[in-house]
């Protein structure tokens, strides 16, 4: 076993108390491993440089993921109490530059990394606490509240491989060396490339829920392909076999590249690999700690842009097709070479977790047999590999309720999966059935081989929102209307627009699909809509980039049918500026979201953990003479929140009922005066039959 | 280890494979001890006598406990075909004498006792099948497919004790020895009775869910009570001891009973207990398989009606008041001797599990050390012991899906708990958790001890349903109205009605709490009302039997508001003769469920596992002319209904749309013509500002 990174628990096993040693073991060392790969930064002043324009600061990363667990925690209900709230707010989101995350480095203040580290320390502490205490039994499963810690570690180990990536990134001077991370010495010239031929197979994708591996939601379910005899190259592209594209004015020709290719290059003006250094007309290698000689032997890293341009310049130099594999053709190859899963698979056998290198190395080291007796090399560790599969949920995909965010966002058919690990893989990243995706244009320790086949990977034109939920709120929001009952995002946001003086900035907390957002902006200069789920933040914005909503409508078992809305059809065209949509939590908002006059909270203090956390420090975010709207129908269930925490529906010690409009008076009554209150009622459809009728209260409460 | 009886398999454990094989011996062994008890039918003739007037001939039992696994399997759809759906519907209901089960055996033509020894076979091969190879991981739970094969075994178990109860009812030349059921030889004079003293104590009642024994849903929960310092006799009640009451004319003496005790004595016309004889002036005792000398200081067998008049006898005699302990002390004595629990507990220390006796034995043979020394006897085991406490749901209670009607009907406060196991129980019955509960005038092999205590029992009045579910329904039918939507019931029977022109009986399947049953009884001279499941029947054979139903309507949280509507308010005094009430499935009707003018099925077709089943043969349960009503929504869902069987709602192999109305038009086509179609909405109330507004569709079908 690799001295740095030990392999991740089976979920089953004998005994209770042992199962409970090896989780915390894996725990510590993945911890520690997390902390070595922030010890490559020269001094913590490094902590506060970003590795790239568009990311936070390493310090966010630092404290990212140990907020992970108790964000996590608290939002599952497994303990009641945060550490450090700011911390556990503004270490949340960020990681991806994706729209809804807030990435104004101007508006934080980063914490010292002394404070961070005294923060890992609690954490670490609590964590142990959990392993040792949870209630568990054997085999672990998706439901078990240890599920949870083991998220948490597995997601530690995503950001040690991305981590590693920012801090290659760095400039060279803030890097050191490390005696964890030691780069491979061997280095010579590219070998010739050949293609291989691979059997046909039948491919079954996605594993069993009782897999005894921890999985993310994304590697469950089914789907089956038929991969027809194909060739694959014989190693993966090195830095020599790249180096003909580059000198061939690759980066320049615009044939090799399609739209987004050219949008990528006329942003990032590259011309050759990101890793590569040009110096007096000599192309160098960027290592995470070194500038050295251009190991033309070791993998190229690229983004899959880049990547699918080299195939099209090859395809012409050849005259015959090569393409990246698919994800089914990669398995192919997976199953071709008999590789095992972890725990059987030997780590020595490929370069992974960090059992041999903490470099890439030459692409003809590690050897894998095929069935005709010929070596195909790195299926498996060194560089990922891009695949031209965009990842999709699987058949019987259900998001798992503790991280809705991880999987759904990348079902966009944007992000494309990444195969096979790299030398900086450990955990859950290693193993047969994990499925990472990122948008083209990024960076991993990625490279890639080519595939000559017949299949073609289809494009899709809109994406139908495949999210059961998320596809009956776009019906709710942006539908039809039953029982004469008026959209309920149209009559929230005039009913409560109606209450205000000025008008500058408004709020919609619990935005939902961003419809009364929209509606908002109607009568405000500004207007930000948040979510606890991206699931459903994501709709809004891509009304906003994309133009149109598209989700399907339950009719009658599992018959639906597509619908596509337009921003046209709304409206909302003129109106698109002035909103934004953003991630948060409304118990634990970050502190820049102030200054409102207006804050909606819609049919949401019922939904969250602690209602109270939130109602106690809202009136701080809104300007004087602010107003706070909130409806409700007081639907109080233990599944969103512990009872002790409920507002109302309960009897007290007394024996009396408790309603939940009173206990608002009496918390609101300090800071804000009740000037309105009216039922207005909702109507969702479930399928052409089925709907749910609520009759929600509406209450305005101006700022005192 | 007794030869004839296994304990019940832990449900936790370190291997899969040996878990199946301990189940599987507990199985066998299970199945076995049921076939001896049954071997004690002098031949098979006696099989197709009643024990009781009011109960079913005993070749039902023999044949119900085999089609429990079978019913059961099917409905939790582990299985998803009948090994014979005749037998599967024959010896379905009618264990006890509910009303909602049809004991009319003019009705049945019973099959030969050879032909249910055969399917007990083909039933014992399917099980051990399924023990092998249904999906099992450890510790088993209620959501386990093992549980139900658990449960089959369990229910065999309790028949078992019951059975051997009949048999000991029926004259005694129908009876033979069996070694197996040995008769404990020893007897004297009756011990002097004492009261010993039970220290106080806090006292909780109610299993964990992570219990390592298998349950019924009633022993889940939380309650807890303190019982005060409290004295109990040392012995059950002798024969001997009881004999005072007898030759003091206890039965003719109505001060000692009260109303429910006089209707007995009325009914019954008992002057001494129903195992005694009296010949020629002399009591004699009637065991399993003989008629004996009185054994003076073996326990009486009483019913709990007897029980109390002997305790008030005794009261006036010593000018103290006796009573039935409660369910808290009877654990209090429990506990104050430090009973283990099964499987720690040595079946050699008490007159349980077969071990020693087929019959009961001394009251002063098998005693108990109290924290102060003193031996109290039979604490558990020889006979059960009545107790004063009527069963109830503890806090938490949550109905067990695979048999709903396993506990909610013995909610009552009709039904009192007994208490400590006897000679004949097994399995389940002897852990320490189990409750079971009887109508008070019941036999079993049960006795009593009596206490002096200070605490009384509460005497309940209305009975307001503490079902969640069945309140809902209940609110839904006889509640109010929402939203201008009329009452469904009575919107159904009304359409359903107008369609035919022959109104002599008419059936209601899917008659949940009742009220188109009454509705239809406007129009119609006889209506049935049809149900899966008892906890619904039951409310509108309440409102038959008792006048009232009482439920409680969720407004916010937990906070709930109790209602009553009685026979007088809904007008339905003059119609209640023409309606009744009967437990049944619609895919497997009873064959003398027939000769309506209409059957209505209502909010029915998407919720059963296989309709076609139903749809197949209902034409023939209908007179000339007859009318089939079917509404509903068309919400298919596979918790209900495996997908292979929907009738709508999927694709078919060409990807087109298959709609459930088409379907039936489809398969109803040769036997009935289509003659109308509406919709029609109905409203169910969640809380005071959640409702489910459905609209149905109403199609009816006249018979070709």
């Amino acid at each position: 076993m690799s001295k740095l990174s030990k392999y991740s628990p089976l979920l089953d096993g004998q005994s209770i108390e042992s199962k409970r040693q090896e989780i915390q073991e894996y725990f510590h060392n993945t911890y520690e491993l997390y902390e070595r790969v922030f010890e490559v930064l020269k001094d913590d002043d490094v902590f506060y440089k970003k590795s790239e324009i568009t990311r936070h600061p390493m310090i966010f990363y630092f404290g990212h993921t140990a907020t992970f667990f108790i964000n996590k925690l608290i939002n599952m209900k497994i303990i009641n109490e945060r550490i450090n709230p700011n911390f556990e707010s503004i270490f949340a989101v960020g990681v991806d530059e994706m729209s809804w995350d807030d990435m104004d480095n101007a508006r934080y203040n980063w914490p010292k990394v002394k404070d961070v580290r005294e923060y890992r320390t609690k954490v670490k502490l609590l964590v142990d606490k959990l392993i040792m205490t949870l209630p568990l039994s054997l085999p672990i499963n998706e439901n078990s509240p240890m599920w949870i810690i083991l998220m948490g570690i597995e997601h530690e180990r995503i950001h040690i491989e991305t981590s590693l990536v920012l801090h290659r990134q760095m400039p060279i001077e803030l890097i050191k060396d490390s005696v964890h991370f030691n780069l491979c010495s061997k280095s010579s010239v590219a070998p010739k490339n050949e293609m291989l031929e691979i059997n046909s197979a039948e491919i079954k994708l996605g594993v069993d829920k009782n897999h005894k591996l921890y999985g993310w939601d994304n590697e469950y379910g089914v789907y089956e392909e038929r991969v027809s005899v194909f060739k694959a190259s014989k190693y993966l592209v090195s830095n020599g076999e790249f180096m003909e594209f580059v000198t061939s004015d690759g980066y320049k020709n615009e044939e090799y590249w399609d739209e987004e290719g050219r949008n990528f290059l006329k942003i990032s003006k590259a011309e050759y690999p990101t890793f590569w250094i040009l110096k007096d007309g000599v192309y160098k290698y960027r290592s995470l700690s070194s500038e050295m000689d251009m190991p033309l032997d070791w993998p190229v890293d690229v983004n899959a842009l880049e990547a699918e341009a080299f195939c099209r310049y090859k395809s012409l130099q050849d005259g015959v097709t090569y393409q990246l594999p698919s994800e089914a053709e990669y398995r192919a190859i997976y199953d071709e070479v008999k590789i095992e899963d972890i725990p059987s698979f030997h780590e020595s056998s490929a370069n992974l977790n960090f059992y041999h290198y903490g470099s890439s190395s030459p692409v003809n080291e590690f050897s894998f047999i095929t069935q005709n007796g010929k070596a195909i090399y790195d299926v498996v560790g060194n560089v990922w590999q891009w695949s031209r599969t965009p990842i999709r949920a699987f058949e019987g995909f259900e998001v798992h309720e503790a991280y809705d965010d991880f999987s759904v966002p990348t079902f966009d058919e944007k992000h494309a999966l990444i195969l096979g690990s790299s030398w900086a893989s450990s955990g859950n990243l290693i193993t047969k059935y994990s499925r990472y995706a990122f948008r083209k244009h990024f960076y991993q320790n990625a490279g890639f081989r080519y595939v000559i086949t017949e299949q073609k990977e289809e494009n899709l034109s809109d994406i139908y929102e495949s999210d059961e939920l998320v596809s009956q709120y776009c019906e709710f929001q942006y539908g039809d209307t039953h029982f004469g009952v008026e959209n309920f995002a149209v009559s929230t946001a005039r009913v409560a627009s109606s209450f205000v003086k000025n008008k500058d900035k408004a709020l919609d907390l619990g935005c939902a699909t961003g419809r009364a957002t929209y509606e908002l902006a109607r009568e405000f200069e500004e207007v930000e809509g948040i979510d606890f789920s991206v699931r459903f933040v994501q709709v809004g914005a891509k009304l906003k980039d994309d133009g149109y909503v598209a989700f399907s409508v339950k009719e009658e078992g599992e018959i639906s049918q597509n619908k596509k809305i337009t921003i046209d059809e709304l409206g909302y065209e003129s109106l698109k500026s002035k909103v934004s949509f953003w991630q948060g939590d409304a118990c634990n908002l970050k502190p820049n979201f102030k200054g409102y006059d207006l804050i909606m909270a819609t049919n949401l203090i019922d939904r969250l953990y602690n209602p109270r956390l939130f109602l106690d420090t809202i009136d701080e975010r809104l300007n004087e003479d602010g107003v706070l709207v909130i409806t409700s129908p007081y639907t109080w269930q233990e599944s969103s929140t512990n009872k002790e925490f409920w507002l109302g529906g309960y009897e007290d010690e007394k024996g009396e009922s408790v309603k939940t409009i009173d206990s608002l008076i009496e918390v609101l009554a300090d800071k804000f005066e009740l000037i309105h209150t009216q039922d207005l009622d909702f109507v969702i459809q479930e399928t052409a039959r089925k709907f749910q009728h609520t009759i929600s209260e509406v209450s305005v409460w101006k700022k005192r």
